[in-house]
């Protein structure tokens, strides 16, 4: 499948000259972005778009790999014919109007339209492929509207395009890099299963992140779910669990969500990974490029009593250990603490704490044998806190010998150190229970990992 | 105790000339902002800090209703005493170092002095107050650092400062009026029920938000607290529930947390509305400038088919009705939606959506008498979509027919598009299923308001 994401030739079908119409959006990306490979637009209208030489057919274009269609669904089965005949081996069709829309004969012309081809489809109803390592991309949503992500070893499947654009987007705001991106709406070719097995292999790909409302072969599919997990961490978010919702997921993407329990049971023999909204989706994620723990023992730092005091509540409720400290580490901790800082954990280090204070604290913490995982919160807002706490903690997390995630709670002032702190691949949180629970899953991954060595 | 609110003359008690300790920044605050009253330093040390006269004891300053401390622990007794005999009323006490930090007899000192004083004291180690009317601020984080929000008809009461403060400075950034804040620390005098009782009579509060450690007197308490939700809505967050996070509240406000089951009682028979974490109370107090609504049928309306079957999974598990449209009701859409878009609840207005198709979507199900409250998704990344869609939207909610709350996911450019929305106080979230929840506690609020009628 190695050439759906790495095609040197590409034919856009469908593109106009409006700047707000799919197909002209997906052919002025991928000529903005510089696309590695050549990418033709295709439109009996026009003779050229963007300056482009624009070929009456898919037919006449110079050579196909990849061929993405962006036209009425009527109109698609005979455009896979076409690409087929100059020897394309895959289609992306970004077009919606079949199943999902109650077009079964549609549906049947274009499935034997595929087949005779032999060609391998992705869609139809989709958004197709993002590549930020050769730019190959058939996102339909402008650049300005949505920044792609810079280059990283995350990949994303979702069933749902605008969902999984949503990801993207969000994770380029974040500053997670991002591989590969596959939505693949219908998947009445090529299905969830393929995809997650082609990642699970794919050397670029450390962590998957995965949108669902069904399946088409649940077996194969628990078992691709084991199959990868153990190699590399899947974090998943099954949508259209019940009653209308799954109703919602039929109209949307063709197909009937699965039983939720046979999803969660498949889930938990896998290991996976379950978010269960997408602000959990990405609070799992952004854990994930920190080291595993070796166990489950947390230490949580402060500068804010409340906050430390919410940090242990969720930690409790997630069963982590708070773990007393040693005399030792007491020890070094009483020679720079003033008399008013108790010295434990949580360790509230008061609301007059400054860089070093939290510099040394941050250190006793680290070369503790006792601790696994870091829960660090900073009001940046105190007084005595300047900028120059972002340097210690962000040598602290790229020292990458225990997992750290840090809480950055407030207004304006706080995002800009919080922004910071993210685009050094520090994972940040505004609370501290998403810190928490973060943690916690990524400690849960690291029993997967445990369980296979 | 509305002079404590609005003091006429405040003094504030260990004003050092080095901008980032605490006296400092409180005095400065109040200069650079403008409090309405006069605010006198007091420091031996100086004869003048920012350019105004700087007074060497409180007994020399020319009036005080108001005495903020912000000097070491063992210092606040006699200056509670020197105020108390220039016939100040209220003392507010920064300092920590009392009980909190094993200090009984220094407590027991600075009782005696209050009591002998008749000065009511809020605190000692707290934050104080804020109100937004009058710019009498006693929060010692700069303005830079935290920019004080707007003023409106949200207060906040505090049992922790830091927390308290990033509440504020978070609803600054949301765009969410703030009233009044009190952050009381240890409450040895002036204690969350007073403060909560007060606020209850305050004719410029309409909603309450709580953060809660622990309380002295459960059963008032408890009175109080459904007392005052009958008459204005309470959202509560609670700490230290358990085992070591109770330890850790101890050493923060000195008190031992209660048990989070009479909390949870005491919550539940007044009908307030409990907040699991920092988020959720952030996500509750968004949705409390709109109507609350006549009954639990939800409409749901998107462009991304994704978001729509998050939204109705996360509706049924919040038990609120996806409520079928009515035969009139999918008339109406049927009008002007293509042929491919299926008139029905959640609504899919589906990737090529326009603001038209939006605006009579918004439309009809504003004026369907089926729905009673509505939650609209928006991909604001998609090529079809303006910023001409905020007027629509923005209108509806000002409309103030029935409660609406806005999706709109992604990165730089939805965030843009969001804080415009929440600028203009459209309760906006980042995800469905933080929308919905919000939309319960309105529901749920609602039903504490028809049982009074």
């Amino acid at each position: 499948m190695k050439e759906l994401f790495y095609p040197k030739h590409v034919a856009v079908v469908g593109v106009s000259k409006n700047p707000s119409k799919v197909g002209h959006v997906i052919f002025a990306n991928m000529v903005k972005m510089g696309f590695s490979g050549h990418v033709y637009p295709v439109n009996p209208k026009y003779k050229e778009v963007l300056g482009h030489k624009c070929y009456p057919s898919v037919e006449d274009v110079p050579k196909v790999d990849v061929v993405v269609i962006a036209v009425p669904a009527g109109f698609v089965p005979d455009i896979i014919r076409q690409a087929g005949k100059k020897g394309c081996k895959y289609a992306i069709v970004i077009s919606g109007g079949f199943g999902e829309a109650g077009n079964e004969e549609l549906t049947e012309r274009l499935m034997k339209a595929v087949k005779e081809s032999r060609i391998r489809m992705l869609g139809p109803n989709c958004i197709g492929i993002m590549n930020t390592k050769n730019r190959f991309d058939t996102v339909f949503f402008p650049l300005h509207k949505m920044i792609r992500p810079s280059y990283g070893r995350v990949s994303i499947i979702s069933q749902s395009g605008g969902l999984g654009t949503s990801i993207i987007d969000k994770s380029a705001y974040l500053g997670i890099g991002i591989g590969k991106f596959i939505s693949y709406g219908n998947a009445y070719d090529i299905d969830e299963t393929d995809i997650l097995s082609y990642l699970g292999k794919d050397e670029e790909t450390d962590v998957i992140v995965m949108y669902i409302e069904s399946v088409k072969n649940g077996k194969k599919f628990a078992e691709t779910l084991k199959e990868v997990n153990r190699k590399k961490p899947i974090i998943a978010l099954k949508a259209g669990k019940e009653g209308k919702a799954k109703e919602a997921a039929k109209t949307h993407t063709g197909s009937l969500a699965g039983d939720y329990l046979s999803f969660k049971a498949a889930f938990k023999t896998a290991g996976i990974l379950e978010a269960n909204s997408l602000s959990d989706l990405f609070d799992y994620l952004t854990i994930f490029n920190q080291p595993l723990p070796k166990g489950k023992n947390l230490g949580i730092i402060t500068n804010g009593g409340g906050l430390g005091v919410m940090s242990a509540d969720e930690a409790i409720r997630q069963h982590l250990n708070i773990v007393d400290l040693s005399k030792e580490d007491k020890e070094l901790l009483e020679e720079f603490l003033p008399e008013y800082v108790t010295p434990s954990n949580p360790l509230d280090l008061v609301a007059d704490a400054d860089v070093e204070r939290y510099k040394k604290a941050l250190d006793v913490f680290m070369n503790s044998k006792d601790i696994d995982m870091l829960l660090v919160n900073v009001l940046f807002q105190a007084p005595s806190i300047s900028e120059e706490l972002l340097n210690p903690i962000v040598r602290a997390a790229m020292d990458k010998r225990k997992p750290i995630a840090v809480v950055v709670p407030g207004g304006k002032w706080a995002e800009a150190f919080s922004s910071i702190l993210s685009m050094n691949g520090v994972p940040t949180y505004d609370a501290p229970e998403r810190a928490i629970r973060a943690l916690r899953k990524l400690y849960d991954y690291s029993k997967v990992v445990r369980q296979r060595e």
